[in-house]
């Protein structure tokens, strides 16, 4: 699939008006390993036909070598081959912009001196109007020290920036929040902690992102303890979240009793253990745990799980989740008949989904369709507009139940994009969190801007 | 003046259409003291003529004073009195948006994984990269504490979060920055330099704003030690550079060379000490300071300044520049033929202009147009494309200078909304960069977004 790959380029493409060309140019793609996106046709005369072809290929020296075949095709000359990726993130992808113009000097003097004076006065009297008067109510920070990001690791926090603004592109695409970007240049959680405290009454919420294991777990816990606001590392809860939805609806698409079933979990990390630990809630089962690091093994026994391994989990487990980053970590002869296999990591899954039912499994699927875009939008947006002052267990299961049963018949997860999921997920979130008692706001549902 | 008055409301007013009642109305606002804004006619039919009067008064008990006068004329009703500026304030007034829109699943896949992967790993490759491909270019920090905010004093910062706003505002209105409010809940000038360092990768500039002297003094100069990228005071330089700009009109009018002539600063906080140093560079001639607090004379006697006091500058002085916060703190006795005055306190100067001419001052202006708005903006923008790692005394002349002699014939300073007084502060300020050779990037004049 497209999207698997990780090197894209856009190349115009000059054909002869000849019938069949297009198709030719598609096969020699497809013969040398390409993949192909958006095909656009731009001109079309009685001389040529031109498009704009994008394609996928796993990194630049596979594009270019398919190019040139794209290129020797009779009746086809290559006129331009584009990075689109790279144009797209000229600049950034975010910008702080005025809610309205300033356009005359009566509006200069209602936005900023003397009229702000009042406003200011009014929340130093009472801090709580900061919530109708500021921005403070919509921003969330987004907060990085680039130690775990994507699947390539420790790059640091600048480069883990465009990320961050596509995580913020998507906050305000889906749900209408403005999410801000804040790089660390420390790694130290001490530090991380004092610094995202000393800025907290800029935000209506923080968001961790892409800090690795173990220190993601402390530095979570103690900010949540220290602020009166929402914290969340997205890799832990976000992922979990989506993750459930998943294998909720792989339940119930093999009529799967998801709280009679034995679970295993490969890989306990910041989402595995997440993942591990929303189960047992929603089971009331310990769920089986393997890793490589024993501290991680002990992590999810004091939350009620049981250490395991590898092989004992794909021997006695109905349903097993991977997150463990190690492509073909699990060998098809280790599937025993009727399981579950959510093999989430990614580019390349634990097993590969088709070898899995070949296999024997009931239900298998990678990590590609498991996109945590699914749920911190919709999560942070209905916990600002509750203004809870944190993330409950019980929200993010709201946030699973609901993005599970927004999925279209025969599909694991709802389409990202499709903008109903997100403000059913923020509904369900903000719902819970009043009947929690959290709640500190009558609830009003977001408004399109 | 409409802008010293703090409070402004909004009067819908019905009039039988009689001519001459718009005129009575206006004369009743007058005789209760308040002053008039904008006037919009909304509907005139042969019945009634209905129009929004802005009124602006000296609090609110003031306002409701003169609107119970307005609606005892005679033919007219008042219909709806509104807060504007609250009505503005609404939600706040920035948001951080996306630079386009996220339609499909194709941009999905560009702007975040698994295209994103290919940029961050430019990045991680050559950090320099970041400035090309992220939003840190144009993110400006708008860093408070809310010690000293406006003339409000320390109100903290969530009170001060609507002047940051707009900052921000003004920021991408002039210049097309993205300037982030960055509230502090610390006024420990250690935890304040540390958690600015902290995030600092982020951003492309610190804007210090309404912190408290002398704590001021120390985190500026201690961030700009410890950060390889420009961090501005502005209630210290760009009040300064502004206020060099109107005293430098100000000699033009009265045909003054300012190096020949004795100056005295009355009052050496953030402002005083910034506009007093930057006048001793500019004339190579010591300047005479008056302040109640010892350290503060020190602080100016070490930059070469001399220590002195009120009654001596207005006695010695050619020129009296005065940033004390204390109205009337000049008897107009003390005034002395031919002497340029600023008294520059907001809302209400040490002396008022008019009655500074009248006791022989050869020029006299308040703080009212030495509006700030005219100084930042601008000089970040141009630090900024240059990619200077500082801004130096001589950009910020070269700042002066151009809000100077972009100065319209009597006037001043120009009018803080236009903006090409802002785009050529900015040419300015990166060109003087470049000579210094401290610019890192080729300067390219910013496009309007």
């Amino acid at each position: 699939m497209a999207w698997e790959r990780k090197i894209s380029r856009t190349i115009r493409v000059r054909n002869d008006p000849k019938i069949g060309l297009l198709a030719h140019l598609l096969t020699s793609i497809a013969e040398m390993g390409g993949t192909v996106g958006d095909i656009q046709l731009l001109t079309e005369t009685s001389r040529s036909i031109i498009r704009d072809i994008t394609v996928y290929g796993d990194d630049a020296e596979h594009v270019e070598k398919i190019v040139k075949v794209m290129g020797s095709n009779p009746g086809t000359r290559i006129l331009e081959v584009r990075d689109e990726v790279l144009e797209l993130h000229q600049k950034g992808k975010i910008a702080i912009r005025s809610r309205y113009a300033i356009d005359s000097m009566a509006t200069l003097r209602r936005v900023y001196t003397p009229g702000v004076a009042e406003v200011c006065l009014k929340i130093a009297k009472d801090p709580s109007l900061a919530r109708l008067y500021t921005s403070t109510s919509h921003m969330i920070a987004i907060v990085t020290d680039g130690t775990a990001v994507l699947g390539l690791g420790d790059i640091g926090p600048l480069a883990a920036m465009p990320v961050m603004e596509g995580k913020a592109m998507l906050m305000e695409s889906l749900v209408g929040l403005s999410g801000m970007p804040i790089l660390l240049n420390t790694r130290d959680p001490d530090e991380i902690v004092a610094a995202v405290a000393a800025i907290s009454p800029t935000f209506a919420a923080i968001q961790l992102e892409d800090i690795s294991a173990p220190r993601c777990f402390e530095i979570e816990e103690r900010l949540q303890k220290l602020l009166d606001k929402p914290v969340m590392h997205d890799d832990q809860h976000g992922t979990a979240v989506v993750s459930v939805a998943a294998l909720t609806n792989a339940c119930r698409q093999t009529n799967t009793n998801i709280k009679k079933t034995i679970i295993g979990q490969i890989g306990l990390g910041a989402a595995g253990n997440a993942i591990a630990r929303m189960l047992m809630k929603l089971t009331g089962n310990p769920v089986y745990g393997a890793d490589l690091s024993s501290d991680a093994i002990k992590r999810l026994e004091a939350a009620g799980g049981k250490g395991s391994s590898l092989n004992e989990i794909m021997a006695r487990c109905d349903i097993v989740i991977a997150t463990t980053g190690a492509s073909g970590l699990i060998k098809p002869e280790m599937v025993h008949k009727g399981q579950i296999i959510l093999a989430l990591s990614n580019p390349n899954p634990e097993i590969d989904p088709d070898v899995a039912m070949e296999h024997g499994a009931a239900f298998a699927a990678d990590g590609k369709m498991v996109n945590n875009v699914l749920g911190f939008p919709g999560i942070f947006r209905g916990t600002v507009d509750a203004n809870a002052p944190r993330i409950t267990h019980e929200m993010l299961f709201a946030a699973a139940q609901t993005i599970a049963d927004m999925t279209p018949p025969g599909e694991l997860v709802p389409n990202p994009l499709d903008k109903a999921v997100h403000r059913a997920v923020a509904r369900a979130v903000a719902m819970t969190a009043m009947e929690q008692g959290i709640a500190r706001a009558e609830y009003v549902p977001y408004a399109d801007e």
